[in-house]
Parts: structure tokens; C-alpha cells; sequence
């Protein structure tokens, strides 16, 4: 969606300290630490992973991810698809509902256009209506496909409510209802199942997040069972978020890791407790900003929530010493507000740059239009690629 | 920033039900009505408006509002500015405080460009090594102008905080030594105060409001006092914000409006106690969403947190009917949950079309590409125009 912005490749080769404020800067050593410890993990789980890049929405990454063993990338949006698509990704899965019949006649193109290089499309359905309409769009781009077309199938995956009380049908007999109705239509393949529970991600004890994410098992699994007890395979159970995907890895029930946010890490996420057998993912994206006025009481940089997201929280100030000596207040729009943390009575001067850690990556990655790619660290790093947010604002 | 998208131009002269979701949807009618009111109530109080565009961020919009009567724009970012002037924006003020030699620079040349044009460039100062950066900036884009150059000067106020607790120095003497440090430099001109009490826009009761904004104009006509005792004129008191613009244009001190929200007018905002003699500014901006999934207990729509802003609070949802009979619970970046509120049990269906009035506008239009103009109601209205968010993600 966003323009290719030529001046952004001027910064490339140029030290870190050339990036104007605010700014949304990649930490590419830590990025990379981040991606080998994701594929290491899947690797010895034997896991399929299948990351969300509704965190990065960049191709490059995406095809990164892949190149690292990702068999491809989730999305939540048509949009998203759209985009992955066009620049070259071959498997993406949309892990919502779809509804509309414009979006879905899209969806329908897609599968079509993807198939035609050998990849494969997959969406999600938590509604019979969801369903019938999917079957409908797909049934449409056949026929109008013609002679020449090709009888393309699209991987449908049936969403259980697994906790998360947000969209997927209620596990059990409902979910093997859906699996049923997909059967019947020849351009749709029951692919398994989504059971996603984002709570469970954000609940801070270890042992609370094992329990959350046991119980999201142990739906899934009696689903699966009552559907292989229709006759019907149930290749795939996908799901798992950055909180929780040892448990998932370790279940023997999902087969697939959607999990996004551990290339670049939130703030937020680095709040829970770590369990000791999950692999340590590091802050990874920053933003940018400086100091732009400053009094004895506090010092106000220059990104505010137009810089990052605060739905999950205040972004965190880096501290470069390894402690953390400065707390950011809410400023509005373009403003932070920087504290002493306690302890400490330090402001930062007039001009002086920081590194704010977001607390919220998906969502702060959308607000900007490239992310800035720096390797040997963030005081004395080189600019070495800029890469472009290709969905940046692609929501329908 | 945002590349024009031909595909949106498709949509002027449809329905408003052919808008695909979500999207950002200004009810035109309610937008030139909150205009008028506006423009009646500055000229009633003899007082300048000088809106803020970082509401808007539409070169288009601006421009309408300097037609209705408005002296120029408000601006946040340097970035900002430069978006409003190379449409043809010819008074532009940067609210803010801008430190980083490379933006200064551009703020200089920004300035010589619209004095070509025989306009105005505005900013703020807070520090007196604010004001010799600036200074600097000018001087250098002045030598670099050569004998062809004009000798252009930049309007400089001197933000004072009244109790926002941000930005802004002491009211008082501090104040006077920086209007004194400015009228030391030829390229400066000391155009007067900035005394903007933001948090005093959100105080809920009428009577809480007039207080925190008394203050701020005691504090604004003390420090102009002051000034003046130097010989020097203040000619201009900038402020105030859609929830107190009354007491600022009633004060004899203010000279000028900068609230923005009027135009659009936040849920947040609505929420204020009315004082009687305040202009009646109507909810003009809309996020329209499709209900997704559809359960016993809730409906979800497709509109999150990357549609709209959650800073001030989530989304109200608008009944057609007058009452509110929805509330809208966050469902993360992607999601809306909706359910019922007290005394109505009816969910929407599958499928359903909804309407957001957003927290705070100002972020949400900083989420989207474009904004949507329709007339003639939300229901059965025709698109009309198509308004590009040109300034949107310019944040430097």
C-alpha cells in the first residue's frame, strides 16, 4: 500500500545516528538471533511454523522467514494476502473470517492466482453462512475461469473458540458440523483446525499460561476426535501465539505455530514470566526519538502515539547500561513524557536521542511507512537496509 | 506521504453501501455543518481560528477551512508543514518545539518558500537554546540564499505551559527572557504567546473546565504583561482546544483559536458537559464495519485498534435509532467485540453493517489513506469525494 519512498535508501551505509526522529529502527543482529531460535525450536518439536506477519507486513520479511524453514505466513486481512501475494509469497493463510462477498470474490482470485505457482491459499470459518459463502465466491471464479481454468481448492481451516472469546465456533459437535459442510463443496478441503487463545499469550506466570493453553489442547484435541470419528482427516490443528507456543510445540495435538511477535519482541511480552524451556527472544525494534524540551521535572521527547501503539501499555525507554532509568507517560499524539525512574534523577538533555522499546509491536509497525535495518548495535550501528511496510494500512 | 490510489475515485457517486470495510467515512453534511458553526462562533468572538491540521492531515481540508474563514493551519511536525505548503498552504504554524539541525534547516527553507508566496511560517520555542537553533538555521538558509535571497523571517512564539504539564516554559519571567533572546535575532520575529491547556479540553463538568482555562489565561496576560513592561508587543495569544475554546475566546487575552476536533468531533469529547453558549459540534467521522462472526453471547466486527485509536477510550458504536444500543469492547488489532448494552439484548446479525464514532479522531485518520466523504446520510448517502490523508505518517 505504501509508496516506495526513494530518499529512505539515501540513509543506507550512513551511521544510525543519521536517522532522523521519531523513527522505527530494526535491530537486524537481534532480528536474526530472534529467527534462528524460532527455527532451532520448530526444528526440534517438529512443528510446522507459519508466522503472523500482520507484525511486519513486509514481503522481505516474510520471504525471510520462509528462506529460515516458515512454510509460510499467516495474515488477518485480505489486504495482507493481497500484498504478500503479489510480491512473490506462495503460502499464506488469512486467519479470520471473511464475509463479505466483494472480499470474498477476492479470496477467490487469489487461491487461483497462487495455485497457478504452485502455492496454496488457506482461510479460516467459524459460521455455516461463513461457509456457504466461501464455497459460493470460490464456485464463481471457476465458472468464470472457463475452459482454460483451473479446478483451484482453497484450505479451510475450522476455527474453535479455544478461550480467547473472540471469533471460532464452540469446540465439540458445532465445529464437526463445519468440517461436514466443508466436505460437501469440491473447491473447499477441510484443512483442520484454528485454535488460537490470545489470552493465554498475555498471562504473566508461566504456570498460568500452561494452563490456559492445556485447556486449549485438550478442546482441540476432543474436537479432532469427534471429527476423525465422522471419517474425516484432520491434517492440521494451527494456533499458538509468542506467549505460549512451548506449550503448543510440546502438546502433540498442533502441528503448526502461527506466532508472530518474537522477531521483534514487545515490550509487553517481555513482561511475562519466561519459561525456562522457551526459547529467549529479544527486543528487536525501536523507536527512535529525541529529546525535544526538558525541565527540572521531566523532559518531552518527540514520538508519541502516532510514533507507536499503546494498547498494550507505554512503550519502554531502552537503557544502553542494562537498568532501566527513565519511564515514558503518556504525552499524546507526537509527545512522550520522560520520568526518573525511581532512584535515578537523571533527565535526559535537550537533544539527546532514545530508544523507545513499543509495547505493542503489530500495531506500531503499521503506523510508519519503512522500518530502518541496523546491524552493530543501535549508538554505533550502520544503516544497512530499509524495508518497506508493504501492508501498512491494508485493513479490508 | 500517502500515494494517491486510483481505485478510490471508483467509488464517488456509488452508494455509501458499495464502501468495503473498514473504512474512514466523513459524513460530509455534519462535517460543513460543525464548519459553519465555527466560523459563526470565531467571528462572533472577533477572534482568529488557525485550526490544527494534525487533526485532518488533508491539504484539501485545510484549504476548506481557510475558505470558511480560518487565517492558515496548525501543525505538529516539520513534515507536517511541508505537506500543507507544497499543496499550496500559505500560513502554517508549527505548534511545537523543533530541535534537530536537519529539521531546522528545513524549517528554514520551508519559511523562504512560503515568503515567496507571500505567506507566513509560524513555530514555537520553549528553551533559549531552542531559539539559537532556530536562529542559526535561518541565518544559514539566509546566507544560502545569496543576493537573489529575500530577507525572510519566521514568526516565533514562545510556548508557555498553563497546565498541560508538557511542553512550554514558566509563565512569568522565563517567558520574558526568551521573547527578549528571539527579538535578538533579524531572521526571528516574536509573534507572541503559545499558552495551550490540553488537559483542560477533557475535564468532563463545565465548571471544571472554565477553572482549569481561567487559570491559563491568568498566566498568558501576567507573562504578556511582563513582556510588554520590556518595550516589546505581544501581539498574539495562540491556544485552546475544541472542549474549551469558549472560555478562550471570551477572555480578552486570546486572540486566536487552534482546536481542530470540532471538525470531526471525538467520542471522547461528547462526553464533555455542553456548556450552553459552546458551539453544537456533531460526530462527523465514521469507522464502517462488517459484523464477522456472530455468536449467543457477543458479534464481532472487523474493525480493531489498527482501524481506529484507543487512546481515549474505545469507539462508540452509533444507533440509527438515537440510543445507544451496542458497546464495544477491544478485540485487538483486527477485531471489535460487540455486546449488548443494559436493557437491549438484540446482537447484530451476520454480516451487518456498523458505525464506529472513534475515541479520538485525530490518531484514527493518521491510520488511514483516505478518508471516505459521503452526503446524504450513512444509510442511504452517495460518495461524493474522496479526501486523501496526504500528511498521514509524517512524523518527522
Amino acid at each position: 500500500m505504501s509508496a516506495p519512498a526513494a530518499h529512505w535508501g539515501e540513509l543506507v551505509g550512513k551511521p544510525v545516528s543519521d536517522v532522523d526522529t521519531p523513527a522505527l529502527v530494526i535491530d537486524l543482529d537481534a532480528m536474526k538471533r530472534n529467527l534462528s531460535r524460532m527455527a532451532e525450536f520448530a526444528k526440534k518439536h517438529h512443528i510446522l511454523w507459519r508466522p503472523h506477519a500482520k507484525l511486519h507486513k513486509s514481503v522481505a520479511l516474510a520471504k525471510m522467514q520462509i528462506k529460515a524453514g516458515a512454510v509460510g505466513v499467516c495474515v488477518q486481512k485480505t489486504a495482507e494476502a493481497e500484498v504478500m501475494v503479489a510480491g512473490g509469497v506462495r503460502n499464506v493463510y488469512i486467519t479470520n473470517q471473511v464475509i463479505a462477498p466483494g472480499k470474498l470474490a477476492r479470496v477467490a482470485a487469489l487461491t487461483q492466482q497462487v495455485a497457478a505457482h504452485g502455492g496454496q491459499l488457506a482461510i479460516a470459518v467459524d459460521s455455516m453462512d461463513g461457509v456457504v459463502r466461501l464455497a459460493k465466491a470460490m464456485n464463481e471464479a471457476r465458472a468464470g475461469d472457463g475452459a482454460a481454468g483451473v479446478a483451484t481448492v482453497i484450505d479451510v481451516f475450522v476455527e474453535i473458540d479455544v478461550g480467547q472469546g473472540r471469533c471460532g465456533v464452540e469446540p465439540g459437535p458445532a465445529a464437526v458440523l463445519l468440517a461436514l459442510e466443508i466436505r460437501k463443496h469440491p473447491a473447499l478441503r477441510f484443512a483442520g483446525l484454528q485454535a488460537y487463545h490470545g489470552k493465554a499469550q498475555h498471562l504473566r506466570r508461566a504456570q498460568e499460561r500452561r494452563e490456559a493453553t492445556s485447556q486449549a489442547v485438550a478442546a482441540a484435541l476432543s474436537t479432532r476426535q469427534l471429527i476423525e470419528a465422522q471419517g474425516m482427516a484432520v491434517d492440521l490443528v494451527t494456533g499458538a501465539g509468542t506467549g505460549s507456543l512451548l506449550q503448543e510445540a510440546a502438546s502433540g495435538v498442533y502441528g503448526e505455530l502461527q506466532a508472530g511477535s518474537f522477531l521483534f519482541m514487545d515490550a509487553d511480552y517481555a513482561q511475562n514470566e519466561r519459561d525456562p524451556a522457551q526459547p529467549h527472544f529479544e527486543h528487536a525494534l525501536f523507536v527512535k526519538t529525541q529529546v525535544i524540551s526538558s525541565k527540572s521535572s521531566h523532559a518531552v521527547c518527540d514520538a508519541g502515539h502516532k510514533s507507536h501503539a499503546i494498547d498494550s501499555g507505554m512503550p519502554l525507554v531502552h537503557a544502553f547500561a542494562g537498568e532501566r532509568v527513565l519511564d515514558y507517560f503518556n504525552g499524546g499524539d507526537e509527545h512522550g513524557i520522560l520520568r526518573s525512574a525511581a532512584g535515578c534523577t537523571r533527565l535526559p538533555a535537550l537533544g539527546q536521542m532514545l530508544w523507545l522499546i513499543p509495547g505493542h509491536c503489530d500495531p506500531t509497525v503499521n503506523l510508519h511507512d519503512v522500518m530502518i535495518g541496523v546491524s552493530g548495535g543501535l549508538r554505533s550501528g550502520v544503516v544497512r537496509r530499509i524495508i518497506q511496510v508493504d501492508a501498512r494500512g491494508a485493513m479490508t
